[in-house]
């Protein structure tokens, strides 16, 4: 790898072989020299999980002119632990989640593996990226995220991020897009998010299958992240580690324990 | 159970049989209803994680006078959607995760199943708690916890918390404490993460266990949850959903894209 060039590590949680992370990669890959350290399969829905009780493994599955591709049986979060400590030549100027195949806007940020990738980079300091489009269709069209994604890409290796601060970018489902808003985390919640049936060997009990509908509680709001990726803009929300509620922080000052 | 008396849902990661969620809802059995939905084993590490790809299961292990205690083959998150969905006869006044046997304070907030359970709380608008200790000793003595557990349930009970809004409790390895400190989640970061050894079947790879050390960036700072721990006081950290990074929304809004 050469020196001179950034470094960008990247990981997701759609596992290595996922289009979305091998056509940010090929997005990038003049920019930057690239580490991918991925989970060797799927990992939606695994927010910043770490794995605590087992062993992890890391494999090198190829390497080409600027490019590190391995693979990790941990979580997305393991992935750039693991990533960080044993295979980088030197610290990353970025690290980056994605392009997952889903959105990961307003509450999702909590449960995204995505995200979980973007957290753990930005505890390390390391200004860090979330990228995600809202589809799940493996065979998507990344296409039209492309200049998106390099010009985010390098106005965060020009300026940088504040430590402690990364930002979750999601592309709407369909483009062209009408430009990009810079937003705040919607208020909502999921809803009638089980689908039951019996279970198939019979007993009695039931099987639970996790579903639902995302319920925006501020469809009015035009600065929310949801509002943004529903009239056709990318969103990026600036995201941050600290989630001290320090206005409920003050109030407290006045409960007796 | 008893619609006049308050209702609470708890869970945890540590799984149903963890001594921790058994004495938390011995604390609490006489000043509510209780119903415990937790994970069939422990789930140390799991964040916010859920189950994306496969069904979960729910059984029915006892119910005895005004305590329903079931397990749940999916996440701590999954086991409040769960709980919450199917479970509940009414909405829970509070939603308990804990109390764990291990630390939560500083960046773990976003490790932590047993927050995640806190958070999942929380995203239903339902006032949340998380208390932890930091012992993972999986026959901790429970006892010091009991006072300070009642009354700060009991405040909840009687005040709320505002939306979006819940607590990260945590408790110092040796008793007895100092008293309670408000605090905000300490600045710091894990290091020296990984013990690795060659795979024991040969090949040439290594495992990696996580492990590591974490580093109070801040150690000076009597304010941070990390220093109210350090010095035998018990740790209340405000906590709140929206991860939206305020200040750097406002910066953003000179970059061009």
């Amino acid at each position: 790898m050469d020196s001179k060039r950034p470094l960008i590590l990247i990981s997701n949680d759609d596992g290595y072989q996922a289009k979305g992370i091998n056509e940010l990669t090929d997005f990038l890959r003049d920019m930057a020299d690239i580490i991918v350290v991925a989970p060797d399969g799927p990992r939606s829905g695994m927010a910043a999980a770490i794995t605590s009780q087992l062993p992890v493994t890391l494999s090198l599955i190829s390497q080409t002119e600027g490019v590190a591709l391995y693979k990790c049986s941990g979580t997305p979060v393991d992935c750039i632990k693991l990533g960080l400590e044993t295979v980088v030549p030197r610290c990353p100027d970025i690290v980056i989640g994605g392009i997952n195949h889903g959105d990961n806007s307003a509450v999702n940020v909590h449960y995204s593996g995505t995200m979980g990738v973007v957290l753990e980079g930005c505890m390390k300091s390391i200004p860090s990226i979330g990228f995600s489009v809202c589809d799940h269709d493996p065979d998507l069209d990344f296409t039209p995220t492309r200049t998106y994604v390099r010009n985010i890409v390098a106005q965060v290796l020009k300026k940088g991020l504040p430590v402690g601060t990364c930002l979750n970018v999601n592309f709407p489902k369909y483009a062209p897009y009408k430009g990009v808003k810079v937003c705040r985390q919607t208020i909502g919640r999921w809803e009638k998010e089980w689908v039951s049936i019996p279970h198939p060997r019979g007993g009695g009990s039931n099987l639970y299958w996790l579903t639902g509908n995302f319920a925006n509680h501020e469809p009015q709001s035009t600065d929310t992240d949801r509002w943004a990726l529903d009239n056709g803009y990318v969103s990026i929300t600036p995201t941050q580690i600290d989630m001290t509620a320090y206005a409920l922080l003050d109030e407290m000052k006045g409960w007796e324990f």
